[in-house]
């Protein structure tokens, strides 16, 4: 019996101190920071949208359950505008700053009065939408709600991994309604078949339950989503519009054009509804569901994902302004968005090939916009969010398996083909440099080899090799394609080196360097190449591109002409030296000149800078590689004052799916990665009081900045670890041990960080 | 020893014995009388194909490998055209008999000289197709050979369930090369997004084995399929054309659009190529393959085939004139092609929602042409294909618990609803009144009901129960619809009340009735109503209606008048009685009139009957109901040999998977399932000497005809196990228990048969 007390005595000991330790280990609540409104809409004729949504997110959940102002959701990508006053319905997935529009599956929307089906094509467009008012609408991490003015019935949505919850308070108690649309989609605008839905079933289990699919050809293609849909309280009246015929409490229907109301009569409690997502099946659907959500309890749901996510927004600790807390943790938000674990609760997946697969780890990692996200956001999850990041990788082989090779833009699972380049390359490459565990590097060498040498879609590695560039008569974008596998190859041959393939390190190495063919010195740009070898004229630096049938992808000359991140000492030669590559960039930052036809992608300018654009990110950096790192921190300063805002245009062009933000909180913290595979973080112009990274094991690494201010935006010293610090660089290493660097700021220039220590090509 | 001595001789013995055994039960070989060119196309402009084809399959097997003399094969539906004199290639899947166009999975052609690649969507045409004559052709089943003059290479052609053989032999030594169409398709002629290859993969495995897959939404929505190709000798060379880029030696390449050209150095031995075919991934097509055909051996495939084939057509065995013979055997073979079990040999499938499942039995059976094959094709298999017939209903059943309800037309797993009704109903009905074992028929009664209550394309039931007709004014093809549902709904009634449904059976018993409700007295025809309830006007019993938008369904008012089949004397005295019911009847047969505007499916007329088109195939039995045997016997012999015959144009119309065939077996032997799902067959002309059907369990049935010539048509006489017979029909019991029947024919129509037993209703 004594040793029985004992025993008591020491678990109660150990409840107690347990509770405390919790209590003073309880995670900050950055959440509170969150704008999800950030990025979701232009408010004036020159703002932009950042393509976000404001909806009920998990951190990299699958559902994203957000409102839609747009039955036909094409632009802003993301479904929801801001400059909006209506709402057409709440749907469960979305792309969180793409510039291209795909997901928005089953779309929810309550309504007063006897059903009607309105015209076909046209129900969503006034039908059932509602008008609302933003100041009746709220958007936290995890959490959304909207009053219906129309309607005159409050909406909260709030989400899991793989679910959502709706609740519909109602004013008054007569009957509503909810028409639950599978045919939600980009269908009715581009009706052409790369973008149909072309496969729906519904099926009605009982009077709580909803079930349904739909397959379609759209940005992804042969995408295939199924939902489960419990209902709190019994609905008494179905009706399945499938196709143009209306069938009255049916059971199932097949159709490619699906919707169905359903009625309920007893409205005094609210109707909680709770719907499982799933890319697999039915099953899976279902076991979502019941592993995430027990009962109807929406509050215990919602809490639970703030309670994430502030636990996930508090890896990054600072200090700073009220709106630069602002943009900051809602950057960091919109960090941990994409990509997506598209795998069931089980494990279950569906492969590139459409083929059922199990994850042991029960996870498939989805929805890579690499062309955007290589350069800061996956850069920065090596840091902040490193399990993860091996999860990505190894989802990226998986694909490579099935595919031939790695992932280019890919969603959902299915290979888009969107943008250039390999850009898995590089993040693969920066995991293999940052020695990052539990990822098989012989795989990840075959995998990036096979995606240098396997010809396709805009990786046509046969004319490469054939010509040592792209010429534009037989592949456009050919300028852009030349420079960024320029870049990929240089990845390559670094981690052939470290593996040992020497012959391997020598092809990709040489293949690196093929840029230096389609430079022309006497004006001093990158340009274009027939297959004879031939210039093509004519030249306009200013002339923009799009996604092909020009040689400059979504950009000018000007913009494409920084990028060589892999070589840029040897660039700078080409120019003449040093000075002359700065001169170039004054110009760069300087020339104004806007031709008619700046394409879409091009915004946030500063000369012919382009803050919008992905092509653009580094280029401020790039004083600091020329001896004039003053310049780098004047632009970027300029950059993270004057192109970020806390307002709904907050971003100066599309997000993409966290790389804006990535720039943001590498920028305000005063380094940002240039190369984004070579371990070296080059230096800007520090914006925060402080920030503590959260480490591996406890550490930390603290970034302080001195006598900041409006005026104050040029590094005067640096203190790393309290002793001098002479560089404009600092190397992931540095970071990762732990520690602290001082920034001490001035309102002048200092001159001297010209003796300072340049970035390295490469460092360990 | 001495024991092990006798065991010796005992082995020897009783090898001796088996050998011997075996000697005296091998199968006759009826192959050896069917012709596959029957079917395969006009002769002369008056003649129909009936879009069969030539090539190489295995009895119900899911492969189909067979030339393609269109290189967008749309009519005939069979891809081959005896008329065309140019072969495009042999691909591995094809429709026996349809009226619509799809499968032409994975297109093969051998050609010399350099590979080039033809323009795009051209380069079949004429690029690699050759000139072939039809007497360098062989077709036999489970064989196929051609000379292809232009190339000088002979192609042989062998298939097993899941794969197909192909033997190159080219005349000379010159390298030769295969190119390997992923696109062959109807893709181009029907550039619209639902009939599109819409994402498709070909890997290079090595230089001995090619695999690939394809998805496509053609007929068969979604359908996808998979190919494994093993070469008996290595190719030195490969291209890929991937969209409008070509790849050299590349190991794998993903686009909609792929075609693969593989040459060969060393030609002194043939070339033998085996392919797997899958419905469900790389591994299926590999386990298929592996699992039946083991080495390179192709003349043991064939023979293999050949024999199989010879058992499956022993299970009649005939007696007549060599026309006979081969137009009896060729029916029997083409009855024998589909349903095809399209799950893998380890008995993974994909459902109708296009999710993995796996079969216990390894089977699961689709293509169900219903609205052709519920007549007479499906109630031949219940007799000579019991075991398959429980199959193919335990499939369909797996498909309902999916999809809600029974196929209608499915292919390949898809649902396309083509034509109208519900036709798997009398399928499963005269299964349950044949008491047919081994199905569960308390699930399959929930799959009926389901069927004929839960409304979808084409089957408003929700109308049909408000209006107690269908209005044409709200669905169209409303006669059609309204008699052929009143059909399936006396097989609802009828197995209601064999289970003890009693409310269900007074419900549907009382459905089934409906049709006369569009009954119009004053004209005797069956005929359109609005919602309102007036007689739609203009009428024409002359006038056809395709697949939508009038009354009729790929017929007339004419040809619908006789779709009563469950209630023939009330409907009889609808006209007056017997005598008004015949002389209509003589009306049908003899009115020639022909509007302009007769459906493509209308065809072998004979006055307003079309043998061409399922509407008409029980019409001439008719007479059997209406006191004139005589009559029934006259048409029925008029059909038979006016209308079929051993050449390629030998049907009347499309063979329909079987229907055309079922009908010629049944009534060559002398009788036909006017109702086929009531027991019960009632008497034409019987034209062959002795036809025995094998029946389970080692009994037979044998169907004698004495005196039988082109004179004598009529029956004179009939004994039933040598005792005499007055009945015009046959139930099912009298002939499933064996027996023989003997017919004695005369040249005049033998009037006492008006006094003898009429067709009952229903027979057990």
């Amino acid at each position: 019996m004594k040793k029985r007390q004992i025993l008591i005595v020491a678990a109660v000991l150990f409840t107690k101190l347990y509770s405390w330790s919790q209590l003073n280990s309880k995670v900050s609540e950055n959440s509170k920071y969150v704008n999800p409104f950030i990025g979701t809409g232009s408010i004036d004729s020159l703002s932009l949208s950042g393509s976000n949504f404001p909806g009920a997110v998990f951190p990299f959940g699958f559902v994203q359950l957000s409102p839609d102002t747009d039955a036909e959701p094409e632009d802003p990508c993301s479904g929801y505008d801001y400059a909006d006053n209506r709402i057409v319905g709440f749907s469960h997935t979305h792309l969180s700053g793409t510039g291209v529009a795909d997901l928005f599956d089953f779309l929810f929307m309550p309504f007063k009065g006897e059903p009607k089906w309105y015209p076909y094509d046209s129900e969503s467009e006034k039908g059932y939408s509602s008008i609302f008012d933003h100041k009746n609408e709220i958007a936290t991490p995890g959490y959304y709600s909207v009053f219906l003015d129309d309607q005159k019935i409050k909406v909260e949505l709030t989400a899991t991994e793989h679910c959502g919850i709706h609740r519909y308070m109602s004013e008054g108690k007569e009957p509503f309604s909810l028409i639950i649309d599978l045919n939600h989609s980009l269908d009715k605008k581009r009706p052409y078949w790369s973008c149909k839905v072309i496969d729906a079933q519904i099926k009605i289990i009982n009077n709580h339950i909803i079930e349904g699919y739909r397959t379609l050809t759209g940005w992804a293609n042969l995408r295939k989503v199924y939902f489960r849909a419990e209902f709190s309280k019994a609905f008494n009246k179905t009706e399945i519009k499938s196709g143009n015929k209306i069938y009255l409490d049916e059971k199932i229907a097949n159709h490619q054009n699906l919707k169905t109301i359903i009625t309920f009569d007893n409205n005094e409690e609210p109707l909680v509804v709770k719907v499982g997502i799933s890319s697999v099946s039915y099953e899976g659907a279902q076991e979502n569901l019941k592993a995430e959500i027990k009962d109807f309890n929406f509050n215990e749901i919602r809490a639970k994902t703030e309670n994430q996510w502030n636990k996930e927004l508090s890896v990054i600790e600072i200090e700073g302004t009220e709106e630069q807390k602002k943009i900051f943790y809602t950057s960091l938000y919109h960090t941990f968005i994409h990509p997506n674990n598209i795998a069931d609760v089980n494990g279950n997946y569906i492969n590139s090939n459409g083929e059922l697969r199990n994850s042991k780890e029960k996870k498939y990692y989805s929805t890579f916009s690499l062309w955007d996200t290589y350069r800061a956001e996956h850069p920065l999850l090596t840091i902040i969010q490193e399990k993860r990041s091996v999860d990505f990788i190894n989802s990226m082989l998986d694909h490579y398996m099935e595919y031939g090779y790695l992932p280019i833009w890919q969603l959902w699972g299915k290979e888009t083909y969107c943008m250039i380049g390999n850009h898995a390359i590089p993040v693969i490459v920066d995991a293999y440099h940052k020695k990052i565990p539990n990822i098989d590097y012989n795989l990840a060498y075959k995998a990036i080899n096979a995606s240098s040498t396997i010809s396709h879609q805009n990786s046509a590695f046969n004319i490469l090799e054939k010509y040592q560039y792209i010429p534009e008569d037989l592949e456009s974008q050919s300028v852009s394609i030349t420079l960024e596998i320029a870049y990929n190859d240089w990845c390559v041959a670094q981690m052939a080196k470290g593996l040992g393939y020497i012959n391997d390190y020598t092809h990709f190495n040489n293949r690196s360097e093929f840029y230096q063919n389609l430079f022309d010195y006497n004006i001093g740009f990158f340009r274009a190449k027939d297959s004879i070898g031939n210039w093509i004229e004519p030249f306009s630096p200013l002339k923009y591109g799009g996604n092909g049938g020009y040689p400059y992808t979504e950009g000018n000359a000007w913009q494409y002409l920084w990028y060589v991140p892999q070589d840029i000492y040897s660039f700078m030669k080409m120019f003449g030296g040093e000075k002359q590559f700065a001169d170039k960039l004054d110009d760069f930052f300087t020339l104004d000149a806007k031709p008619s036809d700046v394409n879409g992608n091009a915004s946030g300018f500063i000369g012919q800078y382009a803050h919008g654009n992905e092509p653009s990110h580094h280029i401020a950096y790039l004083y600091d590689y020329a001896g004039q790192p003053w310049k780098s921190q004047y632009y970027t300063n300029r950059i993270v004052n004057d192109l970020y805002s806390s307002k709904p245009s907050g971003y100066s062009g599309n997000e993409d799916c966290g790389q804006m933000s990535a720039w943001y909180i590498f920028s305000s913290m005063g380094f940002y990665p240039v190369n984004p595979a070579n371990n070296v973080y080059v230096f800007g112009s520090p914006q925060l009081n402080s920030a503590v990274i959260k480490l591996s094991k406890g550490k930390k690494f603290e970034i302080i900045t001195h006598e900041r201010s409006d005026e104050n935006i040029y590094i005067q010293k640096i203190l790393l670890n309290g002793k001098p610090y002479k560089k404009i660089y600092i190397k992931y290493q540095d970071i990762i041990i732990g520690g602290k660097i001082e920034f001490f700021m001035g309102s002048k220039p200092n001159r001297n960080m010209v003796n300072y220590d340049k970035p390295p090509l490469l460092s360990f």
